[in-house]
């Protein structure tokens, strides 16, 4: 039986377990990436673990979050990633470099290879035949220090491509067609494996944009073919020596089928507040907006600005729209500026914004109040953006151009007079590594540099025997780590788990920390009841180490997902799950909880919870690997870790 | 005997008064401009006077200041600013288009008008021979309404300027070494103008950059002749039409001489924390630094950035220094990435920041704990950065560009082997004002914007005849109005005054707020006492119409700031100085205190305190025009504009 080129790398890579969905497995990283708003806590963790050097082949450190830099929180943290990196053998990425993805796949990414970042958008390196995962900052340090990550083996999703884009129809509206199949949930532990004569026509940096936002599905991760695209790629990236030709086998077995001919495909978009909620851009031709942005780690290569930069040429944005454009990296931005785009940009109107994350996750450019923005970013969960009550939608480059001309929203297949761009990839890009630094080979002897914002790595206790607690929040479903730890002016306090904790629930009730905190204090444990994808969105392992600081021992949820419940594992917050969806009703807010011997129950599986102000007693599942439980156990991961020293 | 040019252009604006050093005069005003920060304020007041349209010649609202954009504040700002100019007949320069008084030099600014901008940099436009002054918000409303403007006519500093600038000394190093001389203090209501051969080797970027931080001596304005250097600057921006050449008499007669020889000029620096704290580059050669930024109102024409992409060009930014440049308008960042300089940036590591105001007030970009950040800005005020430890060195940007590869200090005519650019201004500018709205004829029927955080301008009472009240604080020397209102992530709320009032003297004192608005709501009058050189900085005239919204009824200091002594009176807070100042030092906070009959005491000028805590009596000055005392009497400027209908 062939095998899918997931089965592939997984196999070349696997340490622990064996390929067989649904199962455990560890496998060996070979590259990791952090960004700064995660990366900190990653490298404080692995500063924890007293290894003098990373392990793995490469680590690469980049600055692309808090580039705006209000307060000198973000400047420290920058100061810090850089020592910390020239001191343990860590690539460093400076501010202005760009996105870590965009940045990542230009320089660094290579097939075959696995990639495990800091940030749930680390699977654009699909685009070039990776198996590219995000995670926690815990778990990135453990690859780093040579340890295995532990996933589910995944299923394999076939996503078979046939046709060719029409012209107006590009790699995000292939992806957004995707989340219309799939939707953002029932994806977890699925690779989305992209096949078909459909591939051979889209560049790396297409397949990239797919597999970026593949990651608002759930999917472990997405990955595409490595071809002579990916050749093409390599080459004018001056990389071809990190070419392998990868493919599936033709007798390949998938678990599931999706077939998806390019050539009928329509401009899309997704409408607020889910990147699942999609519509046509023609629905709403016509419809006033406020904002348009360009850029984000999901549509900021070169031919995407140069396609935007040639449909603006001659053109001014409209009076009532603000224009914002983030060039996805420094190289793509010397490119633009090199051949005249970024002149025709700006004499378009355009505010050109720095080549960092910036806008996407409402650091800057918040819209007016009840403001309609055009994006070309991933997500459009509500307040995200900074203002509560804007309406984001989620579209291509194409669609993001024309729109900020006519001051509307476009359809690209209707009559807008303007020329579509012919634009290709370049034959060689402008490549120049000056604003990487790369580390010693010796790293011992550089100073790490601490600001005063820089903390230590909080440590759990080993879970007590019994637990007593209370409901200290009951939240819906759909809460994503945006709400449960809030971006944007907050993201400052990344490295200071006592500030940033103060900040929990935020957005959904401010009061929660002060509550949790009591509560704490007077030995009571916090647990968070909660519907339906709790913990969706970002990797950022804060979602679980705030809380944990806070005193939270549990989360009982009708579904958790990947990512956050790996978070809430590594910090030994217990992840349960209703095995009746309807107990969610029956539990409230406030409610005095016990389980009793959760130490033993959790290692059945099944964990008896009785809330003895309702007077009841719900079943629930406790869905962990045995790595998991032991972590539970221990209190997290660093006291596993530290435990076998 | 003849006239100073100042002289000329005052007689030909002469609305009330004499003109005689000392002695009040009511000018008449042909040109406003506004920024966002301090816009929103003056254009509520200007509706509040319920007229249709302005009534001067030309009227310019910019949108430079909050152009990050963290929440829905500051977008809606924007909105709000974009109608009410369609609707009153005032031309919108939209954000992206840059900062306020580059791009009114360059589009807007005329030889022998005069031009009232509510930001204390407005003397920017001295350098195109304009009487350009920095006045309060409401002022500028009241210009805008038609009415006079008030200054006490101005004592006429002659600068006389001989000789040439060698290379790597340029503009700024002019002004450090007039700030050098003239200090900070002491140069109230006087007019720095600027005379002599030297004149003939600036160019008009050059002459503004002199003339904008003339702002950090307190003067009212500083200004150049109009010559055929002028007429060049003129052409080259298409503007020949509006060029008059304007000398003062060559038997002028001037207060004071300052003769200043170019060629013997050095290159220099601000240190922390005053733009008068003046040294030489080379004492500090070598020291290490942490961030350069390059830009501002002061320092960000064509030919500084020119320059400064030319000492780039194939070098690197240190490794340890984060480089920002933000040209100042999109007129110089279109000529930039049209003639390959932008490209040269941007290899050479340096971070294209916004064409705004963003890092000089402190909105973002701020440096590390204690890091060193060499900026060609005009002010280093301690925590202006955003960052309180910061040490701000305001330099030249030859001196800046240097430094940013070096990683130290470096002193420009020292020997760093990099070659001096040879930059001439441009026959021709890139000449696009698509980035303004002009107002329609008749705006009637627009709708003014609102967003739910723009506010009613807030309303005094008139004085009360007895004054009772405390010292709610006291505070040292040398508060600026960012002491006293910060800027930064606090100005989103410039148009709520409830909210931003939540703010006052955050810096020093964070319970101010609700121990004056307890103070207030009790019926007792709180009293500001200051050191000297109180409200100096920015024009802001919220840190008048805050500390009115708590209550705020006198400040008492040794000396008081022109345009923060404007905007006192203007909004019915009583001006008062020691008349020894040594009674400062016996006067505390908490201090029960009483003026009884402040209304007939005002009048006469001397004004009697009765502390009651100290059991003293304080002889204080008030030393304010008629026009004031009437502000006062009534409770403010709107107040009397109400009574006059």
């Amino acid at each position: 039986m062939g095998k899918t080129l997931t089965e592939k790398i997984l196999s070349s890579h696997l340490e622990e377990g064996c390929i067989e969905a649904g199962k455990p497995i560890g496998i060996h990283i070979d590259q990791t990436l952090t960004q700064d708003a995660t990366g900190t806590m990653a490298y404080l963790q692995f500063e924890s673990m007293g290894l003098d050097r990373i392990k793995n082949e490469l680590a690469v450190s980049y600055v692309d979050h808090n580039t705006v830099q209000v307060g000198f929180e973000n400047a420290d943290d920058h100061r810090y990633l850089q020592s910390v990196a020239a001191s343990k053998g860590i690539v460093f990425s400076r501010a202005g470099n760009g996105i870590c993805h965009q940045v990542h796949l230009e320089r660094f990414g290579a097939p075959g290879k696995t990639l495990l970042g800091s940030d749930s958008h680390t699977p654009t390196g699909g685009g070039l035949a990776m198996i590219a995962i995000g995670a926690g900052g815990l778990d990135v340090a453990v690859a780093m220090a040579g340890g295995p990550f532990h996933i589910i083996s995944p299923k394999v999703v076939e996503i078979r491509l046939s046709g060719k884009l029409r012209p107006w129809v590009s790699a995000k509206d292939v992806i957004l067609a995707v989340l219309e199949h799939f939707t953002v949930k029932g994806n977890v532990n699925c690779v989305f494996e992209y096949t078909g004569e459909g591939v051979k026509t889209l560049q790396v940096t297409d397949r990239a944009t797919i597999c970026n936002m593949g990651a608002e599905c759930g999917v472990t991760t997405s990955l595409f073919p490595s071809d002579e695209n990916t050749l093409a790629f390599l080459q004018a990236q001056g990389r071809a020596q990190d070419y392998v030709p990868l493919l599936a086998d033709s007798d390949a077995v998938y678990d599931q089928l999706f077939e998806l001919d390019l050539s009928v495909l329509e401009p899309l978009c997704a409408c607020p507040h889910s990147p699942g909620n999609i519509a046509r851009m023609k629905d709403f031709a016509g419809k006033k907006i406020d904002q348009v942005l360009i850029g984000s780690c999901t549509n900021s290569s070169y031919t995407d600005m140069k396609k935007v930069a040639d449909i603006l040429d001659g053109h001014t944005v409209s009076e009532h729209v603000s224009l914002g454009i983030a060039p996805g990296s420094r190289e793509v931005l010397l490119m633009l500026a090199s051949d005249g785009s970024l002149a025709k940009m700006i004499a378009s109107g355009a505010r050109i914004l720095e080549s960092a994350c910036g806008f996407c996750i409402g650091n800057h450019q918040s819209p007016n109040t009840n403001g309609i923005s055009l994006r070309t970013s991933n997500r459009n969960f509500e307040g995200r953006s900074g203002t509560k009550s804007g309406q984001l939608y989620l579209v291509s480059p194409e669609s993001a151009a024309l729109s900020a001309i006519a001051g509307t929203f476009v359809d690209p297949l209707g009559n807008h007079g303007i020329a579509y761009p012919q634009v290709s990839m370049p034959e060689k890009f402008i490549i120049d590594d000056r604003m990487f630094i790369f580390p010693p080979l010796d790293g011992s002897q550089v100073e790490i540099v601490r600001g005063p914002n820089i903390g230590n790595p909080p440590i759990n206790t080993p879970l007590a025997k019994n637990l007593k607690g209370v409901v200290a929040i009951k939240v819906g479903d759909k809460i994503t780590t945006d709400h449960i730890m809030p971006a944007g002016a907050r993201l400052k306090y990344r490295s200071n788990i006592p500030e940033y904790s103060k900040y929990v629930f935020e957005p959904v009730d401010p009061l929660f920390p002060a509550r949790a905190a009591k509560n704490r204090d007077a030995g009571v444990g916090n647990v968070i009841v909660a519907g339906a994808s709790y913990g969706q969105g970002s990797s950022r392992e804060h979602a679980a180490i705030c809380p944990m600081f806070l005193g939270v021992k549990a989360v009982v949820a009708i579904s958790i997902e990947r990512i956050h419940q790996n978070n809430l594992c590594n910090f030994g917050i217990v992840p349960l799950t209703f095995k009746d969806e309807k107990d969610y009703l029956r539990i409230s807010e406030g409610d005095e909880l016990v389980i009793d011997d959760i130490v033993s129950q959790i290692s059945t599986g099944t964990v008896v919870l009785t809330d003895k102000t309702a007077n009841l007693a719900f079943s629930l599942d406790c869905h962990c690997t045995e790595d998991q439980k032991e972590m539970l156990l221990a209190g997290g991961l660093l006291n596993v870790l530290k435990g076998e020293k």
